[in-house]
């Protein structure tokens, strides 16, 4: 079946429109008309072939909440009409043991991604959400929870799980303390997860004047990561920090405000950690450094459920598609406020 | 009382005899008249200085085996005659929420350690265990297990514990998988422990010719750490790692060794680690890089009893006191199976 997309053709990264052909739904597929598509740092890094492994042309987009356009025979959860979310996976092997444990993102054989990946059955490339359709195996599609916003709740399928994932791997609820370090796309969903979840939440920033905000968002308390006199006062503090920050960054300084045997989760930055990590932080307190990366598939559902019961979604800027490439470059300056969400109603127009 | 010990009377760290005073036993103390003490790397690290905060004169020692000679009034749990351990610390504040969960070695008020520090009740400083007889506050005395050998059992005082607090906090047992990085003092100590709680055990090692040792202290498996095809082969295997790398040392190449949320545990080293810590490692597979530091009194008391009880002690080579500064620099060129051991006999003659 034929869709209209945005697409980038090479490392420029440049997004524009792109006629490209998705597979004909198989007996257990859903096609859903993209409605909203959120706007993640990685789509850009992914456009731009920052990693090196980009194949062109690429369709960016893992943030997808749609309608369902048809569904095919085998399908039993879906009907059309239904809104639904895709997230950063489109399938995985279902017989290795992770799979077997929900944990699709860990699939021995490699999950498929939204976009940039190959599907493991025909070997066509998979294509994002900056397009009007989609066609997504059942079991890779989410309930979207009944009245929630749908351009809000984009963002969740990517940014809502990754920091999901960790606060409730850590059992984060009731007399729990939770910091969370910046306050982006990912931290921003971090401490309203967290602040729902009941947890006492402070916010790690380096800039002042984020406190209003940071406050409206769920944080009880904001400390200022380059006072020395601000980092003091919360040693020994948090049961768990979600580090959202996106490079290369000194996790040192924030060890000792972890309770003894504290967490400390990157969920942002996968390179090299370039100030040495001084061991005895982590030997004396039995404090860890670990990450965690998006989350499965009955996790994302669990925190799609969660944030329809207790009113959370994303705070969003909604843009055209056309503005795609702008809104590019307002990321790179951390110029939004806190994610961008594509209508892709604009696609047509 | 006056005590005849082995001292470092400056930073160059050699040691001679010194005649000094220990404390009048209060109520509740024990006297013990020592009989082995085990050489720990950090005595020598103290005894030269290397941390910059020594006090002079300094007796080291803290894998302290000995005879109860006498007991203070209020002394309930020993008597007379006792064998009994002394391991890193004398006393901590035995109120702060650590003490009371039994972490005294994360004391908020700070732990009294066994040498080269002050008495919190008198102000004097603490000499260790190189040393005839050594004054202790009953709650830091341990039983040793009927039946064990004394000399083999003095390292398990330091480590034994420190190698065994790791183990049982991540349940090592039956179907656990567990690798030991390095075979020294802590290593060898964590092979026997790992085997004696069931679990199949690993060795890596950066050098061959260890494998005929290895076997005998419990690895089921030895593997090179230098060898990228031996390395591969034990891709995703292994549930904790217990790092024993008493020096700076790349950790990124055991990562992928761990299971899904594995788990490695420095214990050997506290300084900065100058080969960057590649964060895609522990995010990926949310595997986590922690320590861990000695261990609480009780946890001491319960390694010695699961020691007695499966016939675990270290193997040690015993020297005299007059032999302590040429095994210093035998412990620097890696020159011991596995741990010294003085004879504190050696002392009188």
């Amino acid at each position: 079946m034929n869709v209209l997309s945005y697409a980038a053709q090479s490392a420029s990264g440049d997004l524009a429109p792109l006629a490209l052909e998705r597979r004909e739904p198989r007996t257990d597929d859903v096609v859903i008309d993209i409605l909203f598509c959120g706007v993640c740092h990685t789509d850009l890094h992914l456009a731009r072939n920052h990693g090196g492994f980009t194949s062109y042309p690429i369709v960016p987009g893992h943030e997808i909440i749609g309608r369902v356009r048809q569904v095919g025979a085998a399908v039993q959860r879906f009907k059309a009409g239904d809104l639904v979310g895709v997230g950063c996976m489109v399938d995985s092997c279902q017989h290795c043991q992770p799979c077997l444990k929900g944990w699709e993102q860990d699939c021995a054989e490699g999950a498929t991604y939204t976009y940039n990946s190959i599907d493991r059955h025909d070997g066509m490339p998979t294509f994002g959400g900056y397009s009007n359709a989609i066609v997504v195996t059942e079991k890779f599609v989410l309930t979207l929870p009944e009245g929630m916003d749908p351009a809000g709740a984009a963002p969740l399928l990517c940014a809502g799980i990754t920091t999901w994932s960790p606060l409730r791997r850590w059992n984060v609820g009731e007399g729990s303390k939770v910091a969370v370090i910046g306050l982006g796309g990912l931290g921003h969903t971090a401490l309203k997860l967290a602040k729902a979840l009941g947890a006492d939440v402070t916010l790690f920033t380096r800039s002042s004047g984020k406190e209003k905000d940071a406050f409206r968002l769920g944080a009880d308390h904001v400390v200022l990561s380059g006072d020395p006199a601000q980092m003091a006062a919360v040693a020994g503090r948090f049961d768990l920090i979600i580090d959202t920050v996106p490079y290369d960054h000194d996790v040192n300084p924030y060890m000792p405000t972890l309770v003894l045997e504290g967490v400390l989760v990157l969920v942002g930055y996968m390179g090299p950690l370039g100030t040495p990590v001084n061991a005895g932080a982590v030997v004396r307190g039995r404090r860890a450094i670990t990450g965690s990366f998006i989350g499965g598939i009955a996790e994302t559902q669990e925190m799609l459920d969660f944030c329809g019961k207790h009113g959370v979604v994303s705070d969003v800027e909604i843009i055209s598609i056309q503005q795609i490439n702008q809104a590019y470059e307002r990321i790179l300056k951390s110029d939004v406020k806190y994610r961008f969400v594509i209508d892709m109603a604009s696609l047509k127009s």
